[in-house]
């Protein structure tokens, strides 16, 4: 949420020339993005989006997001596709880092969305989904449920600093999404992180979906559960707003109707995503320097999410009871 | 250099339903400006930058700010206006804060200008003091020269953390500044702080003058003196670009040929800008909390400079011989 690496006006305007978009007219860095540099870019042609990938994005992993882009794109998706350079490049090296030009795309995203506002973004990841049956790309999960014990075991006895007795609760709620996993439902290509940030909408239409550096090949419905436990809460994870989840089904199951298994598993995957956003954020609360640019996110607002996915459980823990 | 404070999509669009300025279309948190905290905002009709004055600038001097930006943007000068709502007013209060809509202009802050350019940027500053001659708004320079020794006091000691000797180098100085100082010479309305930054361009030609937020009534070839030393040096203070800095004079002269009075005096001018930018720099060093958000700025930077400007005095000082 902050520009880490500086590009001066006379190098981007030098790295611009390289591409068929025109002269730069306009450049201003933008606060955007899971820790990437990102400037919002207007040329005499169009705007755009120059990303700088810092450390977090894999450069080895760039041809798969952009692959998965260009599918996207390609379907009539609001998904920005890199841009090509004269000599077809996507991928390029400016200031040291990997680097792309992204196409701009209109919209803002929403801090509370509404009921009408959830029905269209769950209606776009269905839509997503179904455009990606024929994507061949494969990415594992670096995020996913299997990675989730052993960052558990490297979080370790810290995570009682957070809140005493966090790391015994985490395992005990683990050891159940491990028994429970369903990991023999569909899997396919899956955005993994499509936060209310990653959706740009304008009224109650999606004009956007961005910020794929999480996408990868999982479980389809962990996707839903993940957009619904960042969906339908507040920022706190204390209060939940069950129209707005509902929405999200409703507006998802247009394209893929949830069976009965699924419905019965929803939960878990929910949960395991509680999980995930739990542990990741935990993980860089107890890493982040004090003088860090990032801002750190409260590890336990995801933790509190998992008194409605399993409120059973949820009342046998230390830090929910 | 960040945002502060964040303002939600939804709290925007409601702030420009005040405004006849259209719907929004996209807002992004940029990096730019004097800890403010800025987006650059679209609506169906235009696009503009809307700033929320943190602490650095004080909610009554807003008024004299603007009435000199709709006073330099009359005259047909590349300067932003802020945007009056329905009811006439330009001045807001969002989320706590004060706050303008201001018109957006293109073209970017250069890090390495030409000579050509700085030719163009001096011209745009002579353009600016004629523009004011007919200006009757007053604001007290609130880092002018007679704020320097108390600042140097209020610094004290802890210099000589940031070079030893520091304290006693620049109560030095500032002895022979406080005995040479112009203050006969002609005073106007100031930017007062017109850095490569500040000043927008495509290619040679100037497209905005911005961030007016230290403009005050001072002595006009001040305003001359800290764009020299702030446009003609790299960022450390070691390299001076002669032509760079006879390019701005020689612009400049173009509204304001310097009588000989004025150029026997500039050194002296300069070397107070080196004296304004290494206190407030050093105070910000010294009180800059390690995980602000804020990049501290070297205050040598404005220091090393006083080898250009007074070569035969730096030559006595322990920090710069």
């Amino acid at each position: 949420m902050a520009v880490y690496t500086q590009v001066s006006a006379e190098a981007l305007a030098r790295f611009l020339a390289g591409f068929e978009v025109g002269e730069l007219v306009s450049a201003k860095g933008i606060a955007e993005g899971v820790e990437n540099s990102n400037y919002l870019v207007e040329t005499t042609q169009d705007r755009f989006i120059l990303t700088l990938y810092e450390k977090r994005v894999s450069a080895g992993d760039l041809p798969y997001f952009l692959a998965l882009l260009d599918h996207l794109a390609a379907t009539g998706l609001p998904v920005p596709p890199a841009i090509a350079d004269r000599e077809g490049r996507a991928i390029h090296t400016l200031e040291g880092r990997p680097a792309c030009l992204i196409r701009f795309l209109p919209g803002v995203s929403l801090s509370h969305p509404t009921p009408a506002q959830a029905l269209a973004a769950g209606d776009a990841m269905g839509a997503m989904h179904a455009a990606v049956a024929d994507f061949d790309g494969h990415r594992d999960n670096s995020m996913g449920q299997a990675t989730w014990r052993p960052l558990l075991d490297r979080c370790g006895a810290s995570l009682d600093a957070i809140a005493p007795g966090l790391h015994a609760d985490i395992a005990h709620v683990l050891t159940r999404i491990e028994a429970d996993w369903p990991a023999h439902l569909d899997r396919c290509a899956i955005h993994a992180d499509l936060f209310p940030d990653n959706v740009l909408m304008l009224g109650d239409r999606v004009t956007g979906l961005i910020d794929f550096y999480f996408a990868c090949t999982d479980l389809r419905l962990y996707d839903l559960a993940v957009m619904h436990a960042a969906w339908s809460f507040d920022s706190t994870g204390r209060d939940h707003d069950a129209a707005v989840g509902d929405a999200l089904i409703e507006g998802y199951s247009r394209h893929y109707p949830l069976t009965d298994d699924e419905r019965g598993a929803f939960a878990t995957l929910a949960a395991g995503a509680c999980i995930r956003f739990t542990l990741s954020r935990a993980w860089d609360w107890l890493n982040t320097p004090a003088d860090a640019l990032v801002t750190r996110k409260d590890p336990l607002a995801f933790w509190r999410r998992l008194r409605v996915y399993d409120p059973n459980l949820a009342s046998l823990l230390k830090t929910l009871a």
